[in-house]
């Protein structure tokens, strides 16, 4: 096993800002500029360009300063803060039968985490949740963390903003607004998910039961963050969940996710009539014991809901919500996760896992979109949403999927009108069926613009979608799909300093300073590839595009007084 | 040189359908499906699905029944059309001294198209534009062409359309929708560009003076309509610039467009200043009797405008845009394409040559959208549009560019509010600049939104964009990015039958009919080659997506009282 992983981008180290309310150390990345050469009275003239603070979702990777070891995990970032605290313990023995009985199996030992960390829950009548601490008016260091992190160097910049850590606290308190941020995974830096944030986007990696091992899973992990994943949801299906899922959390940056029924109805091997609460419940907890940061739980899909699925073109779509339904079926009985639902967030709150309420009826097509079955189990997840919120679980709700492009807004109007502001989380969503092959683009459109309507979090399509699983390079072109639907959004949203990047992008576009263009791109090695694919050899200021007698840049700047030249 | 090109899909057959008013033959694709096979009371039932009929731009390419030589150029499809009509004459000579001189020149044998086809104009006196004859009350069969292929098989289907032959000649009349068909490009089939009709989506090939030979270029034009462009700009810049635009007309079975002035320019050597109205005029005609479709015209970037640009960040970056800026600059002159553009009309309503309104200032970065520059100009494109439409000429509104989103909408709305109807025709627009390598994606979502708003035809952007010329993989990822965004749109505006193509492939992948998923989409191979790659040598009905348990549509079916099964 590789146990070393760097990330790096050209012309960019690691900066830390700090916090003014607690002692904070903010990762981000700096990117330096060449300077803007022109020729003033026969005269260069230098003029230098400020460097650009980005956001950055790639941890301690990037940081040459900290020392990585796969075999180790992360370093604990946020240990000391939730210890200090003082309302949680660290236990003798985990609680979860499950995990006990692979910790007892010694055939596992050659795949496991070499470290164990005893998990930590809330002590006997605390609520140790984001939201809760919020709503009794405190400030936590991953509330100011998130809002230096959200603002990146606006303040030197003199952008103006309303993204204050008072304003993130509101913002939680509220439930319009979440940080992921179990206490068993300090390793995570703090991110929000809210629609007055910058847009989030969520990566799906895992194994089904027919491909990739651990390392592969792991890799995975930490290249979705490399390329700007914020959140990373395991949805692996396949042997060794537990333990490939140990590796993942120890050693990632970001909040992790997952659809616990997938891994409950592998304990009963496929059955799902032998699917109980019993072990769902157990599995939760070992999930929260390992640090999952936000559980997909398909509450809201009810029996008298899978009626209106008949007439559908596609039926039901998500796994999740087939699966329940089935469950249903067979049992004659109401959802399991609506009926225990407050007992779930009662387990969710002991340890500040997020539930991302599941839209297991959202539609798998276009002739399916805003159809009665989505909008009825919506409007239960609005009523789940209350339930959630009086236990202080914070709580995110998924959406669909497959929707034509006039169908968006109306989409985003009813889940603002049921689900009482709670940030929305989509995937896509894809505003045509015709292009397999080419679904990160089918659903970019939708997800930019459901984005710009309100949504928080985006969950990626890879170009694989509806035919198979992502390998490496999908994983890069569905995280930059999404970031360019994610920033195309907080551009038209006007959210604070956005526009920095482009601005600066394009400055060096026309100043032919080719290098700075790759190196504030989102994808500076794909973008410095085509360049040179295109040319040919040669070293000179104007492109295979145009050629020499016809770039527009070239010709704009040779009508100004002062020429450019190139650098 | 390659002289035999095929254009195949998978299970698709060539048919056409017939008009009512004139003997016209519409060629369209249709595509044969499997039969759904239901298990019901234990017996298999098949059920037929009927097959889709589908727009089809790949022209004689994909009628085997065609013989192909690209020696010998496509057939004249429309030549007894515009013969009947008995108002134009075919010359004796070409009236262009440029073109004139290139046959004169024996080095240039090697090189020509090897059959010459003498040009045919207006008779003396005559206006052979189909605006003219639409506003005379005449359906031409190019109009009822148009209708019968925008409506594909809607009438069998009983989907009802607004589209008639009628609808379309006082589209045409009104200026609101344009067929550009020159007569000396008999070859091209008819298509409509406008906003009631099917999205539209052009693209660019050419080389500069860097790359690219004449089989290159024909080879490409044929790739793109297998793609799916419906009209095709020659932007070449090189040397043998006629020839080359010989040899790809002859064999394009859509229109094709250019921007004179590349050539215009390239007849003085780059040289600006030398630059003349006369040597323009002869570039003008020289291409009308080739049989170019439209011309790109920067006709609106006047000098008072320039100064409008001192504030952008990236200036002028439209090649055509910066040339003129140029001249007008050095010549201290008004835009010679303004002050003749009376002159330009006359010539174009002699060989029903479109013109297509350049935005010379078309914002290159987000920062410089819908500024003061873009919309001084289009104010200007809206004054001219009425000239032109005074001789009677069809007229497209070319737009930007780099937009964020919440900026689309309003530059819709200012084209439509100046341009009294006219076709938008967009580049994009791209709405972030940070994604240079993944530009298809910033502007497909850009450009499925202003299209969804009413943008008639988007120019599509490939992933070299900013970086190089595009190659053969660049066009295909940019036509089917671009056919997504546009069909995106259709749905959206609810084009009568746009759904049928979303619903039969919906139907197939909920049926696990994979063979008709992937033939039913834009690019059944890419589907395929996906597909494959993760099938790992497995045959069965589930994909390595989910694996075998947790398949989320068989789950649907076994829920059903009658299961499905694979074929």
């Amino acid at each position: 096993m590789k146990t070393s992983y760097r990330i790096s981008y050209p012309s960019s180290r690691k900066v830390y800002l700090s916090g003014k309310l607690h002692d904070i150390k903010v990762g981000m990345r700096e990117v330096s500029l060449l300077d803007t050469v022109r020729i003033v009275d026969g005269e260069k003239v230098h003029e230098p360009n400020a460097p650009v603070i980005l956001y950055d979702t790639s941890g301690p990777y990037s940081d040459d300063d900290t020392a990585i070891d796969i075999c180790k995990g992360l370093p604990r970032l946020r240990e000391e803060w939730i210890e200090r605290r003082g309302d949680t313990q660290v236990l003798d023995a985990f609680s979860s039968e499950f995990c006990n009985s692979r910790l007892a199996d010694s055939s596992l030992d050659a795949i496991r985490f070499p470290v164990m960390n005893m998990p930590r829950r809330a002590k006997n009548g605390a609520c140790v949740t984001q939201m809760y601490y919020a709503r009794q008016g405190i400030v936590t260091p991953e509330m100011e963390y998130v809002a230096v992190r959200e603002n990146m160097n606006n303040e030197q910049l003199g952008i103006s903003t309303h993204i204050t850590p008072e304003f993130v606290r509101e913002e939680i308190a509220a439930g319009r607004a979440i940080i992921p941020a179990n206490i068993n995974h300090p390793e995570a830096e703090p991110m929000i998910i809210g629609n007055s944030f910058l847009v989030k986007i969520n990566t799906n990696i895992g194994n089904s039961a027919l491909s990739s091992g651990i390392d592969e899973e792991v890799e995975k992990a930490i290249w979705s963050c490399k390329w700007g994943g914020d959140t990373l949801m395991d949805l692996s299906t396949g042997d060794n969940i537990h333990e490939t899922r140990e590796w993942i959390i120890r050693n990632c940056p970001v909040p992790v996710g997952t659809v616990p029924l997938y891994q409950a109805l592998e304990k009963v091997d496929g059955d799902i009539s032998a699917l109980t609460w019993e072990i769902y419940r157990d599995t939760l907890i070992e999930q929260c014991e390992q640090g999952v940061d936000y559980f997909t739980i398909h509450a809201g899909l009810l029996r008298s809901h899978i009626e209106f699925t008949k007439g559908r073109l596609t039926g039901i779509v998500s796994r999740g919500g087939s699966i329940i339904a089935n469950w249903m079926t067979q049992h004659g009985e109401e959802n399991l996760f609506y009926t225990h639902f407050d007992e779930i967030c009662q387990i969710l709150a002991s340890y500040d896992v997020g539930v991302s309420l599941g839209d297991g009826l959202r539609p798998g097509s276009i002739y399916d979109a805003n159809d009665a079955a989505q909008f009825a189990e919506l409007s239960v997840l609005g009523e789940l949403t209350e339930i959630a919120w009086k236990h202080n679980v914070q709580v995110l709700i998924e959406g669909p999927g497959h929707v034509p492009m006039h169908k968006i807004k109306p989409n985003m109007d009813e889940q603002l009108a049921q689900c009482h502001g709670a940030p929305f989380y989509t995937l896509g969503p894809l505003t045509t069926d015709i292009a397999p092959g080419y679904d990160h683009i089918t659903s970019a459109i939708g997800a930019a613009q459901i984005a710009w309507y309100g949504t928080a979090m985006i969950c990626y399509v890879t170009p694989k979608e509806h035919l198979a699983l992502p390998d490496r390079e999908d994983v890069r072109t569905g995280v930059v799909s999404y970031k360019i639907a994610a920033h195309a959004a907080d551009l038209a949203k006007g959210h604070p300093g956005a526009q920095v990047r482009d601005n600066a992008l394009s400055k060096a576009r026309f100043d032919f300073r080719w290098k700075d263009q790759f190196n504030l791109a989102l994808d500076p090695e794909r973008a410095l590839e085509y360049y040179q694919a295109g040319r040919l050899g040669q070293d000179s200021d104007h492109c295979t595009m145009c050629g020499p007698h016809f770039c527009a840049m070239k010709l704009t700047k040779e009508m100004s007084e002062c020429s450019m030249v190139k650098e």
